[in-house]
């Protein structure tokens, strides 16, 4: 038997792939399932693309965390996981909630609406962008999974801001998402007929996952950054892309920035560095593609990065950091390459 | 018997909107079509969606010419237009291609890679962003339609560059296309199975609807302008969609802005200010969607503008171009609502 | 001021497109549009894709009926028609609705699962398949407008059924529908991600639309006829195709049947006979597209039609017999052209 | 290092996913790809979603089959694996392709329109339908796969077929397929733009895979079959689904079938006996999902198969007969869950 696990909020799409990942994961066993609706029956009957599941029905959350598994991947709903958290937990925690990403409690106050309730308890979490945190990952027992924009977005500019090669202060980022992005519970303007063959902007201004962007651009370099984001929802199940644009810091070659991303992916095995990143082939893995350019016109950079939203931008990576965390090898259950067409 | 009308190119799917347009149109009427690719074949054979064409058949570019017709609406192949009708032309021409868009000729050499070959010619046109220049193209008898992207950009950036209430320098515009944009012969990659749920930029530096861009934002300005411009396939197969980031000029309430635009397009029949503009449901007619927001935080003023790239984007502009030039009512033709679902 | 009409339940997606396609009517004035949940709000606050209805608001359903239109269009839910007129109604009334298609009350009973409240009413109401009851229903004032699927399949079974070409008893249906024939609360499976990339059949055995495809085939015949219907989702907003497969009742050639087919349609504005019928230059329009293949091999005759769903499956062929009833030319607001692409 | 392969034809569809099967195979190893139109690339060029591929490049046929590899995965175009194998060859072979598929020489001719080069060579071959020949498979060294719509015909239909519960003689089948049904080089009407949003029916009388289907269907009973098969493409890209309408012998009940189907493949590791049967969890894997009701009124058997066309349709049935003739664990390689959504 290997490392038990519970996987907590398993009926939205991300906690569906989180149970999908874990599936033939080859050293960790989920012991537990919870979904608050769906307490009682069986994973296959919510789940038939799930069929090893066959005899482990859903539980709700109190009863998932009684049992006491060695690593809980969270994915509840906003503000669950902070109460449920905030006052210590013994397992090992992967939360894949905006709960606890933010270090200073202010800026979730500021940004979610609404007071943090265990301010103190935030200092114990290690922000989840793997890639960037490799060490406080591995060493740390309760890890704030990044964002599905903020994974694209970080793993795209993460290099050329920590190089210095594009300056501190305001960077553009326009992303697109699949409509999976807006969970399983899409509402009003989700449904296929309304959602198919259209395109459109939302939250224009104050995203939530802008200061989780900021954050880290800072953690990465000694400027302090501000966004402008606009996120846009396009008619495909998965992928988000985001497209970033920042001022080049000083007088650069297109050839140098490729060269930079490269050195930087060199070793990474699940970012690749591409001329045209796009989304279709990384759908259900754990992959990234980033690719970058240079407008020596406007002396802007742009760099674009592709992710699976519920794969990098979730369940993948809160199963790349969990196996850090328990000491295995970062790609167990991670390997399936992506599908074309 | 109305207006006669050619169709220059009438294979691609502009020059196939076009026809659909005219088909209903009460003043115009269509007395050939040509299509290289086609000639002899009836219309109805290509395009059975078009029945009343029954009896026409495709033509070569020459046959159609000799006609004479009163307007010619021209969506030929790259370099064709500059060649057809540079020399001068007898009929009103609408041409839907960028041959004579860019008043300045050098600036054509160096986006196009080609010297224009009559860059004396070019000063016969007018730049037909309809909502922008409606006396010149009335009084005009040669106008170069806009491409899809410049067209979308200026409506969503002109009253705002108008006003001055953003500041002359940089702009960034992403732009989002559905797959009709490739053209009918989209090749590698537009087969369905390879465009389907897939999302990429392309053309990330150096598109060759810029220089049209800045040239018209500063012929509505003092200022001069240089845009970074990103385009990117989406997977539906009408629609463009723009968002665009641009700098305010001084201290503005977002209300101000929302009033700026309502104002400017209150007697536009085709550009309505929205508070979420979306392609869906211009699919097919000849509207454009606009919305403002202004980020306080970094005191940019994003606006998204959506339009049928096929639609306000080509053949539909280039119908309300025509009706203007013909001195008829500048709706004829263009009446049709979109479609929900 | 022309006809005045009603639109009741016109937030559906059929109600929707009535008032798409009677905006534009020249002689027919929408005066009033009933919506429950809606009451209150303005039509162009629901749909902004309608411009034209700048100016009117929801009603409840009695405060519509007061108004007394010439023409009331009824697309309610299940039971509500037999409730609103079952007592009768001094305006005409198209109904969209299943609850005045079955000639036999029992049958109602035994296909809806609850008993016909006004049995004696039903002989009122004439079935509106167009191309097969056009003088019943101009003399009428009562239609009961087919269902999408039965409208697909009347359309490529009857000319062969009325021949005797095919022998009468069993025929197999199997039919394609877009995702918006679930209705606008489609719920769930419904939504993008779950409805995209996916196909599957539905109500295999007992599809309420299976008795009022016999009855109208037995109109059209001495026979009597008993169907196997088989319906599918595909991921695609509008359309319906429906495949039928019936014996031949002696030795035929498959042209003849093409000819009969032909002859059957010379005269229909909107159905056109073609080798391949298909749905997307259907969509948004009230025409149909048939084909007919004759399998020597297996003597079975294979005859497709294709429709959308919410256009000649529903609103449009409304809108049809409701120019037919008030002695108006048939096709008027209804003459848009497909879209191709 | 494992039992080595040579994938033929690997730039279609199928012979790509083969090598994205193949990739993570733990005994079988790709020691060459062969793609005429692609000689001398690198694999990760053509397919970036492969990495593992990396130092791999594309040869030519002949080259491939120089290396006489143990097991051969041939997906090549029409008639060229009868050219290939037809006088013998000593490696294991599983040809993708219809050119072994019929034991009827003359039935090659009738339905492909050409004769067969080698017909002695046909009674080499061994039909793999895996479920319904596992022995032979094991046992042959020169395996016929099956075709996307045979797979799951013969899926729904097998089980009912032996048990004797369809009357012999006449099945009608109408099948479902996503556009990559079409292959990589779709063609005129598989662009995007044309297909998106579309449904028709296609090969309406004749398709290839009928003798196939009835061939095997013989084998299974004592009866003889005939088919009526009509095929349609729906806008999705990968995905079969085929609902099969057959008489029922006798007086049958639904849960004797569906207890008859589940006994069936109850110890069938990739075989799933469900209510709903449904294209969108199968995309990616070798599974099969199966339904049947009893439609009393008609006496008409229903039955449903889902797969995907490229997986147990192809390439995924491929492996699962390789993994029988090399005497491996039947679901090596093929154990990835499908995704939701």
């Amino acid at each position: 038997m290997g490392t038990t696990a519970a996987v907590l909020g398993a009926t939205g799409f991300a906690g569906a792939e989180l149970l999908r990942l874990l599936e033939h994961h080859p050293h960790i066993e989920v012991v537990a399932a919870s979904a608050s609706s769906q307490v009682g029956r069986s994973l296959i009957e919510v789940y038939p693309h799930l069929p090893s599941y066959g005899d482990v029905s859903f539980v709700a959350t109190d009863e998932a965390m009684a049992l006491g598994a060695e690593i809980i991947f969270a994915s509840l709903p906003f503000g669950e996981s902070m109460r449920l958290f905030g006052a210590g937990c013994a397992s090992r925690v992967v939360d894949v909630s905006g709960d606890f990403r933010l270090r200073d409690p202010s800026q979730y106050g500021a940004w979610y609406g609404t007071e943090h309730l265990y301010p103190e308890a935030v200092a114990e979490w290690v922000y989840g962008l793997t890639e960037q945190n490799r060490e406080a990952i591995a060493a740390g027992t309760k890890v704030a999974n990044p964002g599905c924009y903020p994974t694209a977005a970080l793993l795209a500019l993460g290099p050329l801001v920590r190089a210095g090669v594009v300056r501190p202060g305001h960077v553009t980022i326009s992303a697109l998402s699949g409509i999976s992005g807006a969970g399983r519970a899409g509402g009003e303007g989700f449904d296929f007929s309304s959602a198919n063959e259209n395109a459109r902007a939302y939250s224009v201004v104050g995203h939530k996952h802008i200061p989780e962007i900021e954050q880290q651009l800072g953690s990465l370099s000694r400027g302090s950054w501000t966004l402008t984001f606009v996120p846009h929802l396009v008619p495909m199940t998965r992928g988000v892309l985001t497209t970033c644009f920042a001022e080049a810091s000083s007088s650069v070659l297109e050839t140098d920035l490729i060269d930079l991303m490269q050195e930087a992916y060199r070793d990474e095995p699940f970012v690749t560095v591409t001329t045209s990143p796009e989304t279709r082939r990384l759908a259900g893995t754990n992959r990234a593609e980033v690719g970058v350019r240079f407008d020596q016109r406007t002396n802007k950079v742009v760099v674009v990065a592709a992710i699976d939203n519920l794969g990098k931008g979730a369940a993948g990576q809160a199963v790349q950091n969990a196996n850090l965390m328990l000491g295995m090898e970062e790609t167990l259950g991670l390997t399936a390459s992506g599908m074309y067409p």
